[in-house]
């Protein structure tokens, strides 16, 4: 049988739809963030980054490299082992009592990575509940759908940040049922935010939990840097708080908090926890100290929220086709994939600027989207350069300058 | 409604059948390996580790901690993204490059751990080939478990290790219909191997494609450490082998290497690669220059075979009941969960050696064991303390002398 005919129409029915993924070779150097250098054939190639989820450059801070760094020549590469057998070790432990301490909760529990988090977090807490329905916003992210997929119990979707049709499920639910709701803070690609209180007003009169994925949230919002729902005073609120470490503290990881009983339940029968290596010593010791820097300081919360403001602004004042949002999220529409991924190359290729192109599966056909992501280090002047390249680029393809405002389907 | 109660209960259930998991909170202190320091409410107290998956202690190899640290000062801690929208990284791409070569494959993708690996590009595989039927062995790893189930379409399993059992499946399926064998190499809790060329064999007769799993394997078989389908010979004859970076290689992530229209495929379409952060640069520039080193040198595994067969042959002149292995992995059986448990307590109280207890449901219930993992740079007088420590520990219980073999369920 000829199984790699298979997979060969597999790529070429991507290729025919223009969502055919090509991966920008890049070398990120340590301090000049967010210059970067891209590896072509043509030989390497400067480029300002503008589509990173380092939201704040911490992945080059100097304390979080030298934790990383200098774990490593203390501790050496790996773990080892899984948590239980050999592969537990002292900056993990530390890890999970910043991340408790900082959402106020009893307990944390690191995974892998976000995704798995959330994969095997919802799956192993819904699992544990007897007869538990699951109400999820149509707009989480693939990791929270395959976690409720995973749980392998009822589930009601409901449409997307909509109080009264969630309602609606929580009353036809019935009171005796258990329910978890499962939502996020920041919706990444649209960039809007969950009405969390709200949510927590129905979770509370209806008898539901709640798990929130705040990964595009924490370190970024709220005293503490503990997310929209610190920010919101309803962080108490919220039983189960999932984040990453991957993005705005720049490093590997993800984890969720919660009540002690809910954290040890979930390290005891989580099989993406139990069977798989722990995060290397380096690598926890690094979120540790960006956790703990972006606990103390806001410096960067309101740099961040001020570039993303004056890039909204400029792009604005150009006519650019800005989707609005409340958040550091800035989406540019092209609504055709073709030219999103025509417009990206030619950002690349004559103005040195990345910004990936944002496709279906990751938002809905028709939908497509440049996807520009301010930092506290891109100053004015690279605001500026970013605005007249974009007008050159919309110019040069006569893309659209209405702004629209489709929702987003599967973020990435 | 009292959610806590559930998972209270969940908790409960565990500590009644004395399976509830107790992490060791250990510190390894690089170029110390297997000594390292287990933190307790009394202080730090130095331990010897005899059951940690980093094999050759490649962790604390100086090249591969000289990568890592390196590779943080240069190019900063995290990717700061998935592969596709900024947080492809040069070290990546290299470390790619090399793992295909390494297998003789057309190419290679990374994944951040070998469970993803097996969870997602089982999964997806299967979902590519139209109406796939899944051949998978009894005593498969959780990770591959959860691909199959993932992949939502039809499976049967043969018997660990049955070639008889598999052809009968094989030719039931029929030849029109595609076919999927997955299984592992080196079985981890029981230690033995696949009859890898009489699975070719079958392959070839019935038409089916194969997905070996060699985690317990890369780096530690083969003149170049590619595996045990490289060290007899029939790695050209498997289609994807699936790896780890986090067992021999020392440091993180996991892999598939296979023929280029496969990768590309599984790249395109694997959500649990697609939606996820990509693996550090340091952490895959340490991967590199392990994979590198390991793929020159057959010391470290000449070395390992010789410290694990010592092992063996001392446990045994000392009437320890030993399950004979083909491989570097010891399991010392002791057939009851708490008394297996307070074997490990006291051998780490009383002994300072630290062998995690295996219990259920890593392996099936009356099967609990001490799983015992020699490396290079346990010597013949670490040998000669544990043999001393055991028998120490066997008389104190008055454990059962007589060897046992049942085989295991699920390992960790």
């Amino acid at each position: 049988m000829n199984y790699e005919a298979f997979f060969e129409r597999a790529v070429a029915a991507l290729k025919g739809e223009n969502r055919y993924r090509v991966f920008a070779d890049l070398e990120r150097v340590a301090g000049r963030f967010p210059h970067a250098i891209r590896h072509t054939p043509a030989g390497p190639q400067p480029v300002v980054v503008w589509c990173s989820n380092d939201y704040l450059g911490m992945g080059q801070h100097p304390d979080v490299i030298d934790a990383m760094a200098s774990t490593a020549r203390r501790m050496g590469a790996g773990a080892g082992g899984t948590r239980n057998i050999s592969g537990n070790h002292h900056p993990v432990v530390q890890l999970e009592a910043e991340l408790a301490d900082l959402h106020g909760k009893q307990g944390a529990l690191v995974f892998t990575s976000g995704y798995v988090s959330n994969l095997t977090g919802i799956a192993t807490i819904a699992r544990l509940i007897p007869n538990c329905l699951i109400l999820s916003d149509a707009l989480n992210h693939n990791s929270m759908i395959e976690g409720v997929r995973n749980a392998g119990c009822d589930k009601a979707v409901f449409r997307h940040n909509d109080m009264g049709h969630l309602e609606e499920l929580l009353r036809a639910a019935g009171p005796e049922r258990p329910k978890l709701i499962v939502f996020e803070s920041v919706y990444s690609m649209d960039g809007d935010i969950a009405p969390i209180g709200q949510i927590c007003d129905l979770a509370e009169r209806y008898g539901a939990m709640t798990y929130i994925d705040e990964v595009h949230a924490v370190g970024l919002y709220g005293p503490r840097g503990a997310g929209v729902a610190e920010r919101d005073g309803e962080m108490a609120r919220i039983d189960v708080i999932e984040g990453t470490l991957a993005k705005a503290y720049g490093c590997l990881g993800g984890y969720i908090a919660g009540k002690a009983s809910v954290v040890d339940a979930v390290r005891s029968h989580a099989p993406g926890f139990i069977f798989t290596t722990t995060l290397p010593p380096a690598v926890a010791a690094a979120a540790l100290a960006s956790v703990r820097h972006l606990k103390a300081s806001g410096a960067e919360r309101a740099r961040h929220q001020q570039q993303a403001a004056r890039t909204k602004a400029a792009l604005a004042a150009a006519g650019l086709p800005l989707m609005e949002t409340p958040t550091h999220i800035v989406p540019l529409m092209v609504c055709d994939a073709e030219l999103c991924k025509a417009a990206s190359d030619r950002l690349l290729e004559q103005h040195g600027l990345y910004i990936q192109p944002i496709n279906y599966p990751t938002v809905p056909r028709g939908a497509e989207r440049l996807r520009i992501t301010p930092t506290p280090l891109h100053d004015d002047a690279l605001i500026a350069e970013l605005t007249a390249a974009l007008v050159e680029v919309w110019d040069h393809f006569g893309l659209p300058r209405a702004g629209l405002a489709p929702t987003a389907l599967a973020a990435e």
